[in-house]
């Protein structure tokens, strides 16, 4: 092997099949204002939850998408998280476990990525629950634009909407929304929102012992998934600013976002792309927007699901009307996301 | 070339000397409510400075550090920052229109990471300023523990701890500090924090064509600098436990912090690690801080003095007592830091 080959695993590690709960061990000593970690459950809880009478908001998925979900645990976001090990569903327990923990008295509201594994693994979840007296709503996001059907999916994936999702409609519950308001803006926000990714490089799992895909040097893969799905093409490398009229084109052929809207502007870093990069991404989307008649009256850039240490960027773009921006701007605690407070 | 081969450069970017003022431009219409940017003089520049009788802080540096400086420019922290290109220090003229363009009348802070060329460029900005009736107090940083000289440094290089300077050093302002009270508790906390740095591979700067520096698929750079500079030895890989307490053994044999002792704790990516190994190591160093007796009552976590996409971690440790305290807790407002707003 060269002395730059990529193949080896280097991760900052233990026992590889310790990542998970050391990872969620350091988030609670980190962050123990706001939440707890149950390790025997592989659960995060909000920190004084159940709260009686409001409509609790849980997900989860596979891990290696940090701050996603686990990060997302607090005021005005979510209740709970239930991460799997990388890249695979957590199981019926677990949510249930979330779902129990947090309940109070109002219902819980699931928001689940569309991904086979999660949507099976939350239905019984629900089910469960629901056996339990507990009233669960779900949602789905699948807000990938990229292509139809993948690996992992039925459907399009859920993706960079998810992050917006958890965000409104945890504003919506902090505001005392019902649980059918709570679940009917989550849907909204995913309705009224579409994403495209694209990957420079895999990434590597802990115990994949290399990268998860083939990738050439000057190659991109185009519409890629967050477990490096191969998304609508493998294509050279191009200047940005073409990359990202290209992710534009497809986002808006698909978003009902007439000239004269405003947008939220959500440029996601996927783990290995630095920062500089991705504002000059986010300098391109705006001449974009503007072309197309837009305005990103909102916006977010940064690493927020991310694909472990993917080098690659997503963007997603969300038609705002006045009350998704109020929720949006309304505060927020939690370890990857504050305002407000 | 394998197909997994790293040595071409592959990034989001157009024209590669473009990325520097094509990202500021990106951070000014993300952030526009916090900053603007002038393009010309290539600075980033606080919404509303100068504020008449607030002592203005500026730092700068090379780009390729980001969030450092740009995005901590706002309320309670920075107001002016200024960055070269990418690893390459800002000319004299940058940092003396940042300067000219926050001084309020009481006097302006650098801020000083130590890097000959950056010592030299900011000493002769300052002179400059003064020339042109502005105080100017200049704050050195040098808490890198890894190795005293280095290849672009007389003495210790200024890392982690530069963030750490720039939040409390700008809350002391905020308050309403004098230039020499602004500049003393910069100076307390730069002589009260100590880091180093740890590095699983190169990265490639945008015009380098390739890693900048060779490392094996089993090694890693202990006491990496920001640069990609050697630090004390190559080694193999260890388990994170491993890396952490030697990296912890490192710090606290120069720190002065005995048994009992509060601390602040980051924990920082520099770029290509994924946060959910950041907070694995988190969990180690907690475990480390337990051992020597000492409480990390504050902390951070997460990509903010990076390397490109290098990855690698380091940590700072920051002695706390109830002034530091408080000015970490004193809300702050900038694209990359934010709490209390």
């Amino acid at each position: 092997m060269s002395s730059t080959d990529v193949a080896t695993v280097k991760k900052f590690l233990n026992n590889p099949d310790d990542l998970v709960p050391e990872s969620l061990a350091g988030l609670e000593a980190a962050h123990s204002d706001l939440l707890r970690v149950d390790l025997e459950n592989q659960i995060v809880v909000r920190r004084g939850a159940p709260t009686s009478g409001k409509v609790a908001l849980v997900s989860g998925g596979g891990a290696g998408h940090e701050p996603l979900h686990g990060g997302f645990v607090g005021v005005g976001m979510l209740d709970a998280a239930c991460p799997g090990a990388v890249f695979t569903s957590p199981v019926p327990d677990q949510m249930l476990a979330a779902t129990k923990a947090v309940d109070g008295g109002a219902g819980v509201v699931h928001i689940v990525k569309n991904y086979t594994g999660d949507v099976l693994n939350f239905r019984l979840a629900a089910e469960l629950a629901e056996d339990d007296g507990i009233q669960v709503e779900s949602v789905l996001t699948n807000d990938d634009v990229a292509v139809e059907d993948s690996l992992y999916t039925a459907g399009r994936r859920g993706v960079g909407v998810t992050v917006l999702v958890e965000k409104i409609a945890g504003a919506k519950a902090a505001a005392g929304g019902t649980l059918a308001e709570v679940a009917g803006i989550a849907r909204k926000v995913n309705a009224q929102g579409r994403s495209f990714g694209v990957a420079l490089t895999s990434c590597a799992t802990p115990t994949s012992g290399g990268p998860i895909f083939e990738i050439g040097s000057n190659e991109m893969e185009f519409g890629v998934g967050i477990h490096g799905e191969p998304g609508r093409r493998r294509e050279r490398v191009k200047p940005a600013a073409e990359i990202v009229e290209q992710m534009t084109t497809a986002i808006l052929g698909d978003l009902d976002a007439p000239s004269g809207s405003n947008v939220l502007a959500f440029v996601n870093g996927l783990g290995g792309t630095p920062l500089i990069e991705l504002y000059l991404v986010y300098n391109d989307l705006t001449k974009q927007l503007e072309r197309h008649g837009l305005t990103a009256t909102r916006n977010l850039v940064g690493n927020y699901i991310t694909s472990l240490e993917m080098a690659g960027v997503s963007i997603t773009l969300l038609a705002l009307d006045e009350e998704l921006t109020m929720l949006w701007d309304a505060p927020v605690h939690t370890p990857a996301l504050r305002w407000g407070t």
